[in-house]
């Protein structure tokens, strides 16, 4: 049996979570409230001491880290549904640059814009004690340190340079996407899946960077994804009962 | 064919290297002299365009990042010489939880720190102009930021917490290693090797972190991998015949 612990369709989660829906795996979806902060709880860290989602349960062993998930996923179930791994070694191995750099940069220049922008009134609303004690809960020191430049305002030289990355993520993707359907040669695969978490929200958040007019190839490249089967099925069965509500049951 | 671009047995380029030994596939050397900046010289960056070794030219067709390369190399050759992946997809998904973790914390904070040290002095010993002239070669914005930074001189506050990461690392992998032998429970993996790459210099260049008393078993680990056939056999054919000296050929 699978189960994944998300925040639902959206960054990090969405990644295994259309990776289960395209591959018409069966799971239960067990969804945190990132505004109780329950990825910190305790019966949360019994399954990731990390306090981070994703994280799946599957037969009594647990994965963390999306996009090592959504391989697993492909590891442990190579034939259900589409299989979203290139045969061709060197058209994987494009794929896997491109995994890869979503978590090692495009990832975190948007994050920081949605901390800035989402969890800096979150952060500033709370009493100096609660707050305190809130970091407490929060088991990665860097994460802690994050919490703390969000509440007192990230400088405003970070969040100029996170919005230059922001202009190269778009372009790289650009450049790719302008001429071509999918990001690697061989077709839909983990490298659309992985990109598409981080870039699915941004003509909405960051309109000046993605749009019709600037960035046809990117836009036209969400449009194909958000018409996808399994997609529409990831969206429209959020939260619903397939998804059950959270329940804080043992791993 | 198989040709390897690399600074030799060390940090990154180290990855693929012993993957290749390890695996007993023939290989063509071609070690660049980053002493002489050659990574960032027009010939190479036709090679790879970001100016970064590892890169491995495989029949005509050029594949980068250093792990995606090992991965690449598992992909092609599975049976050759031994197989560095686990077999059992939880036991690949601790793997790539390993590797990544190199990729996106441990190998930073040490190549800060390396850069501090080795970098630095070069940098300083330029003339402003020749500097200047160096940095228009780096294609990498973030590289270039680094080496102005490196120029300068890191500030102390980013020193001291790249050592707090250091100490972090090296705990993560004496906690694992006191009572493992490898870092995988399936044995000697990639996991192993990408971890290597790191630490293998660190009981000479951070004694205070790296030793006998404080992480014996991270200290026999080193020992066990640096006794391997394929270890001694990389190390002591470089620079040798099978490794080519550096020819700005074309790939």
């Amino acid at each position: 049996m699978l189960k994944l612990y998300s925040f639902g369709p959206g960054a990090n989660s969405l990644k295994p979570l259309l990776t289960l829906y395209e591959k018409g795996l069966h799971f239960e979806g067990v969804r945190l409230d990132p505004s109780k902060f329950e990825q910190h709880s305790d019966w949360f860290k019994a399954v990731n001491p990390r306090g981070q989602v994703p994280a799946l349960w599957h037969d009594g062993r647990i994965v963390t880290e999306s996009t090592v998930i959504c391989e697993y996923l492909e590891d442990v179930f190579p034939d259900a549904g589409i299989s979203l791994r290139p045969v061709d070694p060197f058209e994987r191995a494009n794929m896997r640059i491109w995994t890869k750099w979503v978590d090692e940069y495009f990832c975190w220049c948007v994050s920081t814009i949605g901390w800035h922008i989402g969890i800096r009134p979150i952060a500033q609303s709370m009493s100096d004690a609660d707050f305190e004690e809130h970091l407490k809960k929060v088991p990665i020191p860097e994460q802690q340190v994050k919490w703390r430049r969000a509440r007192e305002g990230f400088p405003q030289e970070l969040l100029d340079e996170e919005y230059r990355k922001i202009g190269v993520s778009v372009r790289r993707l650009e450049d790719r996407l302008k001429d071509h359907e999918w990001l690697v040669d061989s077709g839909y695969s983990l490298a659309d899946i992985c990109n598409f978490a981080i870039a699915n929200r941004m003509p909405a958040g960051f309109p000046d960077y993605v749009n019709e007019a600037d960035t046809p190839g990117l836009i036209a490249w969400l449009n194909r994804i958000n018409e996808r089967p399994a997609v529409k099925a990831m969206f429209a069965n959020v939260p619903m009962e397939k998804l059950a509500t959270r329940e804080p049951e043992k791993a």
